[in-house]
């Protein structure tokens, strides 16, 4: 995989579609760290040259990667004005798998699998919210819809403190058909709904498991809910009728992983 | 309590510092539904007359709170260009009490307390969604430095989805001096902390309880972490060093929950 052009070398344009800006210190940091994703080069605000800025200055030179420094204007503009701390970097898009995969490793796999398949998150702070602590809690593949969830965009990965640069994400095309897949694998699938029948704390969530997180509005779509062995509610005991997305996806993830430890 | 000002009644003239504007669908209903804060009158942007909104106004009519039917521009300048969703509220402050009075209602409760100290939390979406949480979970007491974190403005009310509408907070003027009571009234003091040495999974969260939570950016501070009687982590079977501060709170709150059923 490569992880940047070599100095002095003659870059291709860059084409709509071909490229993505990432921005923010940690986005552009664990886009460095993980080396998933090409990084064509890195933009450095001249007025923000702090320390962690120097680090990764010093890690794209380590990795022959070339360094632009950019008045604080031309970087608000790409960056369309979004909070970049001082630092972007032009890249590749994240590479991403798709979800068929995810079925054979879980039959050749010898530890239980956990998989999570976040099914129409809109709001891009929840996905890397959620994606951020997926990578924390120990789950081994990440699964979104392609045509219905935000996608592992730039500001997907700034929400996610980077964590996304290291995420191995699968896409979906049809959630229903994989989870079917899933279950034949021998997975348990549950998801999570307000109205569940069972007790987040009460479900055993050992073995392979997947969990499906449904959007901020309307939940997970009847025609997945169909799909699920058990649907998991989280105990409430105020007036107000539910938790935050990521905050909810939060609590069951962690409630897997201390059943697991 | 009033909830607002008899319609005709002629209204006293705003003063900079005595009142509120919140704005967003479910911070001005559940501010109506608690009936916590003073609510002066009701204001609707004449472009976004939903179902949900008519809602609203329903409500207002029937305690008698003026409606006012605004432009969308001067809604957008009101409320300083924030996501309003065509509603916001002109209102007193949300009544705030002492963190003293907390001691006495521990030493007096038959039934274990659940104190949350959010010790210097900056981020409003983060303040938000953990009060959202704490409401959620069984917490009984909200605690926030006066100084230290961010205020319970209506951009955390907004980010809480109206939850701080309903929140009995604390305000603490010193936070060591009062752990040191909230000991001495026989409260566990825990705190939140990425080198903690107790894993949040082991440790004895039933009793009275406090939990800390501290910023996002540097943690509890040494002078408050000395008062704690031990500090938690949560484990992190990731490369990325830490969750977000809202979706640990929630964690750790839900894992007292889940001992405390």
């Amino acid at each position: 995989m490569k992880s940047g052009t070599r100095k002095g070398e003659k870059k291709k344009p860059f084409k709509k579609g071909t490229h993505d800006l990432l921005f923010g210190f940690h986005s552009v940091l664990e886009a460095l760290n993980a080396g998933k994703r090409q990084i064509f080069s890195i933009l450095i605000s001249k007025s923000r040259r702090s320390g962690r800025v120097h680090k990764i200055q010093t890690l794209a030179g380590q990795k022959d990667i070339d360094v632009e420094i950019l008045d604080r204007e031309t970087m608000d503009k790409l960056t369309g004005y979004a909070n970049h701390q001082g630092i972007a970097a032009k890249t590749g898009f994240l590479p991403v798998k798709k979800a068929g995969e995810v079925i054979e490793r879980v039959r050749e796999s010898e530890t239980p699998c956990f998989i999570l398949v976040l099914e129409n998150i809109e709001d891009p702070h929840n996905l890397g919210a959620l994606i951020r602590t997926a990578l924390c809690s120990g789950v081994n593949y990440i699964l979104i819809p392609k045509d219905r969830s935000a996608s592992p965009s730039a500001a997907v990965s700034r929400s996610s403190a980077g964590a996304m640069e290291h995420a191995d994400i699968y896409m979906i095309t049809n959630t229903a058909a994989i989870l079917k897949s899933l279950k034949e694998a021998g997975v348990w699938v549950s998801g999570l709904d307000a109205d569940g029948d069972t007790a987040l704390f009460d479900a055993d969530l050992t073995g392979h498991i997947a969990l499906v997180i449904g959007g901020e509005n309307k939940g997970i779509r009847p025609v997945v809910k169909r799909e699920c062995d058990f649907l998991l509610s989280i105990a409430n005991k105020g007036r107000i009728n539910s938790l935050n997305a990521s905050v909810a996806g939060g609590i069951a993830m962690y409630e897997a992983l201390r059943q697991r430890i």
